[in-house]
């Protein structure tokens, strides 16, 4: 079990392969993001997308599917997260593209009121078959210490 | 047709009502997900959310649909959102629940680059039937000028 006491500034992690599917596509919008250019081809060709393109926040899903696999195969004493801060969408994702995952942790802090945890920031870039960063965040994550601070 | 200039700081709405069932925290959970504490309430009662909770992806996809279904009915020159900050998860959401939407917009500005767009900063803040705020996020809008700048 990696604990608060394992982070370190600097590690990077590489894992997931989520293969992203018209019909997943179409049904996430159809229920969160009914917007045109998620919906058909034809609406997406008058757009900047130019055809039909995943609702970011089906990405954030798919992503987040990714992440809680990793954390199945290594396992993470995480308390979960407290939010994100700089999502960005760089490009679109279209049904047949493959995504992946790749994380650096970029902060990690013990908490100042709770000397049982401690908090980390992890940058997420999420990049699709063609090496291309489709969309990236940062997390803010909480995780449990191996041993209470002094 | 709401455009550009038809933005102001400052600007609030309320709109949206989203009732929060079992079975659609469980098909996101299942889905995109699938930790204990979005699976189960057994799972749940061993952490700090007590009972079943939506994972916070399926709240910012709910939070979409109500977006969406408000820009069906006020319409606006979207452009579609670059990207959110400060995306944080304040209380647990529970099946039961029932969210709405409360928007102010804090910023306003023309595009440096593109004479025929501009964007704006959008405060969300998502609150469920306690008048309890359940999570707050800033999104970047893109927008569409009535006409192009000079």
């Amino acid at each position: 079990m990696r604990y608060f006491e394992d982070l370190a500034v600097g590690q990077k992690a590489r894992f997931g392969s989520y293969a992203v599917t018209r019909e997943e596509v179409l049904a996430f919008a159809t229920k969160y993001d009914p917007q045109p250019f998620h919906l058909s081809d034809e609406a997406a060709a008058q757009t900047h997308f130019r055809r039909l393109a995943a609702s970011g926040w089906h990405t954030c899903a798919m992503t987040m599917a990714m992440v809680v696999e990793d954390m199945k195969a290594n396992a993470t004493a995480s308390l979960g997260a407290a939010g994100i801060d700089e999502l960005r969408w760089l490009k679109p994702v279209f049904p047949g593209d493959t995504l992946h995952c790749e994380t650096e942790i970029i902060e990690v802090k013990p908490s100042e009121r709770r000397p049982e945890r401690g908090s980390f920031l992890n940058r997420m870039t999420v990049i699709n078959q063609h090496d291309e960063p489709v969309m990236t965040f940062i997390a803010r994550g909480m995780i449990a210490r191996r041993r209470p601070a002094a």
